[in-house]
């Protein structure tokens, strides 16, 4: 399927479904995260005690993992509840934030993706290549590191040996599952001045995917791309990181067809 | 006394009062809240810590406590600050956000409800019918189930019981004493496509009835209505989150006398 | 320097530098500081995580305590995380919210200047009062207390005392290191109706005093002064609290070289 054509219809399911997205994420994002999930169509519910998080889980129809503000007893929830995203089968989107910055994110990502099953790994350059073999010390939550050609192979082999869909924030995009990539181009360099964009992305990506009945490549790269273009489009109304990220917010609930067939700009490579 | 003029005298008082409200919320909405109650005029502080929440709560006018995002040591807290406020005699208003979703939320407004005296229940459809004896599933915080004539009957028993008032959210809102009831006909759809604007009319309820004096029903009433108010005028700016959100709290803010003369519409049934 | 010429040179070193900023702060305002880092520039995370702080302090250009929410397993935090900073010769702005309402509170600030050296105090005047030897009750995270001539002698003293830089927030603001001080006049009252605006501010005095090399108590005041002028050219957008936010946020970002020379309001006393 084509992917403007696919973006368009994973976003009217979303809308039309209100997939109940299940975060456990950190403390910096909860409230934009949710209202990110609301103004794209989906239903948000943040739950991270471990005496609720499986039932809560099993409610949902995508898991939101995100290792920001990580404190240990909330790991021991995230495992729980993605192996209880495992065994009923749905979506779960690992955001490894500041990755590569202190061991215990670094470990905190090892150990979900060691017991359980992850779809999907988004994060920035150098939070996604200190997880790899090559030895990259991350600084925070921030994005240093451009993608080289080098990254672009490592990302994909550690996609094929974790079975998973891994999607890199950038200047451009790039998601791959090892065997099949996109490029996205959409998305504002102000983005990166507004707290939680980035988790966010993580968020609708799951939204994205729980709609997406089986092929997570491209519901992955339809949500990157989809993003990306409510930044492109609210940044018309203002450069500014306040009232840019107000229009960003409007343009994520009300972007459909004509704005995707319009200005997406995600191309498989 | 007539409705509108009770709002409108509640708000000035708020206004002029500022009264300290004692939050024990949610992760999620913690900013929203507090900046919704200084809109409306009051003085919010957020405390959870077992360590200080009877001093804190002893020096305030009414404690919200909402378990959206509850982990077992707030539940602690919780219980402690409403004995106080119980003791001292200040309003405590009880938002069971996620109630029936989980063993974990149905199980602690249970609990506070029976070792301390709620004064306002504030909860949409479904979370105020789970704690009922009629067994309901919630998915989430979502309100999926519209006010029958069964439940209105259901909802003024428990209230009854409980010796309380409930406040249900809903396209009409539904307030009750279980002698006395109000409905509420403000408000937007869009509201449920912010997410805290639910916990954020609890924290309003608390300031309302921070100040109402001993007659909380109609307190209740006017503290849905003003609120409403203030999404029927948000809406008028905007129809799209981001920038409702924006209009919606400058409302709250400068919404006063000739706004809830003209346009409140709560009428007692 | 001129404090007009130190102001904008510091402001131009923090975009330049995009210092990272080490959080550890209330739940309350995790997004906004992290909102307001951003948009002056620098680079914010935020981590409490006992296991972790010590490893993303190190890896800081200042560091950043917060007490309002404070829980006791974050005080340990604050404290090892402190002592890292002091070690590595990074500024630490310690902010005490709530100080003087109870005794968890007092008594969190009093341990982390007993045991680790803070190169700023930042608060409001009943909080500053509250540490002092002067009995005072705060209500709250509220600012009841006027400035008095007694109280900035007060301050003075204990600036000395602790040697560090004392900020005190009001209709006036007041810094201090005992020796020399200063008088902000920028600053607007609705900034007391956005909740996070004052954590907000101790955030941009880290990240002054990140690039300032040496000199912190005109860095503090130009923190200050450059705050407060993003507040006055905001209120001209709006008056209203979500609507002037926006603004803020927008003016923190853009205010630059023209808007100080232009608007600057600080003196020396």
């Amino acid at each position: 399927m084509e992917i403007k054509a696919r973006t368009a219809g994973l976003l009217s399911a979303v809308r039309k479904k209100s997939p109940l997205i299940h975060n456990i994420t950190n403390l910096v994002v909860m409230n934009s995260s949710a209202n990110i999930l609301l103004a794209v169509g989906a239903s948000p519910v943040m739950a991270h005690c471990r005496a609720e998080v499986e039932e809560m889980t099993s409610l949902a129809s995508a898991l939101v993992l995100n290792i920001g503000t990580l404190q240990e007893d909330w790991l021991e929830s995230m495992v729980r509840a993605a192996k209880t995203a495992n065994a009923i089968g749905i979506p779960v989107v690992l955001d490894p934030v500041g990755a590569g910055a202190t061991r215990l994110r670094t470990g905190a990502v090892k150990r979900i993706m060691g017991e359980c099953s992850v779809s999907v790994l988004r994060g920035n350059c150098s939070e996604i290549l200190s997880l790899g073999s090559a030895e990259v010390k991350t600084r925070g939550v921030d994005s240093s590191i451009v993608l080289s050609d080098q990254a672009v192979e490592a990302v994909a082999r550690m996609a094929e040996e974790n079975n998973c869909v891994i999607g890199v924030s950038g200047p451009t995009d790039y998601i791959t599952d090892g065997k099949h990539a996109y490029r996205v181009e959409n998305g504002q360099p102000i983005m990166g001045r507004v707290t939680g964009i980035g988790c966010g992305l993580s968020a609708v990506v799951a939204a994205f995917c729980a709609v997406a009945g089986g092929e997570p490549t491209s519901a992955v790269a339809a949500a990157f791309g989809f993003y990306g273009l409510c930044g492109d489009l609210a940044i018309k109304a203002s450069d500014k990181p306040g009232s840019f990220q107000v229009a960003f917010m409007d343009w994520l609930y009300s972007a459909g067809d004509r704005e995707v067939g319009a200005y997406l700009k995600v191309t498989k490579v």
